[in-house]
């Protein structure tokens, strides 16, 4: 047998990162290959809720990764989002569905797609290599497809990941609408989380030459429940920006129903977000009407209105 | 129909450039869609000739790209080695098999593969979207595939480069080798070359923080045939440091049936290349046994060399 290939998604680990790493490494094994899922934080809730519908066992956490040691990248494929010490390990692979911001010293197979969740990609790489999917490995990749694109209502989401996620509830032998609202639900409690906590559940950091942006989301059916804790969240906010030196933080607060975001943004370039998204900030606060994904509408926004001001300075 | 998408490779074109962008927008066209490929430079003779046996046109010179044009890159997936403007065009789709040095604001559909040839990936891409390769089109794919694999010598080739060259040498209706050596023989003929032609015949910009790096790399069954203009060779080098603020020189001499490279490096970064490889110079100029691929041998080498030093920093 070969050296073990340690497969993950990225830090602060959502339900596709999980799931689309425990089928690669699947996958992986299927073809003969020693390969083994990990996460690099914590399961959320919506993700535990899935990994019990299925019966599947959580990875195991992965703090840091030795030299040289072989590496498959799955839902990401950016070392300010990965595990300490990925610079310098050997990464084979790359299958992701998100902006592209990868420099590698030699070339790789790397997979990108502009879908709605990389278990979608998964899903074909299965059909290529002609490796049958369990029950539970499609279950997992349904639940992905389900979170990623709030049951299809996200922007992100295409027509693939619409009829891949049909296929694989057929073979999860579950109801997909069913399952798909008790997932989102379980992952909207947040009754017992710290403000911390729920700064931190879906959390992503960002550089753009000297900046430090995070954004952090987190989708709820009811926005008033979170804002209700609101002081308690802007106090958890401006201490991470302390502890991490961020210049701009933006959480964003999703109903998944009405896909609409309600934002707190706090740090000293909220100027970065008022002139991306042309708004000005009430009491740290606005709502971006629409707006429901970080990767295909906040993020990009945020970049195009950073290079604009580059090319005019 | 759609705004035209342009299909292009990278700057001093080589076979694989011209003919990846050739089948590319060949594919995008059986598809329905409006895409028509480009060149960023002048077709060398190695193209000419493969060009001329399969009677396919060559495609028309591309200096700059519009804003927001639509934009499929090939063999190449770096700004520094594609077309002006490449910044703010839209990248739909890459497809390459060399290191990658790609910053996306969005996600984009990308497939790069550690193959010895682009066009080897196009064959696939051909065949899963089950749309039938005619003979000029396999003769230009096929002849993409012995130039960078130098006949399948190259430590990049593959058993996939080779499987499918077969298949296309088939379709095309030619004997592989035969053609093979032909091709590449064609390509070494550099008698009518100025120096400073010789130098840029195949070329290619790295950046690496503030270094910027060229590695010229030419093929000739006559290492001594090009080492007669040595002096000359060097003037054009030190002229092309000059003009463009190199810091580093790399001209590799590969000869393609020996397997081995004769180098004369310049610049005032020479450090650089020492260090990585371990080796003195002597007037300029070293042998580099076994070396002959700039994508697996010598740019990693000297990238490894660099991060290693920045480590110790």
């Amino acid at each position: 047998m070969t050296d073990k290939t340690y497969v993950f998604g990225h830090t602060n680990p959502d339900t596709d990162s999980i799931a689309s790493a425990i089928s690669m490494a699947n996958l992986q094994n299927q073809m003969g290959r020693n390969a083994e899922s990990y996460r690099l934080g914590d399961i959320n809730k919506e993700t535990k809720y899935a990994l019990d519908t299925f019966g599947v066992n959580e990875p195991e956490f992965l703090s840091k990764i030795d030299k040289q040691s072989n590496v498959i990248m799955v839902d990401n494929n950016e070392f300010s989002q990965s595990v300490t010490g990925i610079e310098n390990a050997h990464i084979q692979m790359v299958v992701d569905h998100h902006r592209l911001n990868l420099h590698t010293a030699e070339p790789v197979y790397c997979i990108s797609e502009p879908v709605g969740c990389a278990s979608t990609i998964l899903y074909k790489l299965y059909k290529q290599e002609d490796i049958s999917i369990t029950p539970r490995i499609a279950g997992m990749m349904l639940s992905a497809i389900l979170s990623d694109t709030l049951m299809f209502r996200s922007p992100t989401c295409t027509q693939q990941d619409r009829v891949i996620a049909e296929k694989l509830s057929k073979i999860a032998g579950i109801n997909l609408y069913d399952y798909g609202y008790k997932l989102l639900e379980a992952g909207t409690d947040t009754s017992d989380c710290s403000a911390d906590e729920i700064i931190k559940l879906d959390s992503k950091d960002f550089k753009h030459h000297d900046l430090k942006i995070t954004i952090s989301q987190i989708n709820t059916s009811t926005i008033d429940e979170i804002f209700k804790r609101k002081l308690e969240i802007e106090k958890a906010i401006e201490s991470r920006i302390q502890n991490e030196n961020i210049d701009l933080f933006i959480f964003a607060v999703t109903d998944i129903l009405e896909a609409n975001s309600k934002v707190i943004v706090l740090g000293n370039r909220t100027d970065i977000f008022k002139k991306a998204f042309h708004t000005e900030l009430i009491a740290n606060t606005t709502i971006l009407n629409g707006v429901v994904s970080r990767k295909k509408q906040i993020l990009p926004a945020i970049i195009e209105g950073l290079e604009q001001k580059i090319q005019l300075q």
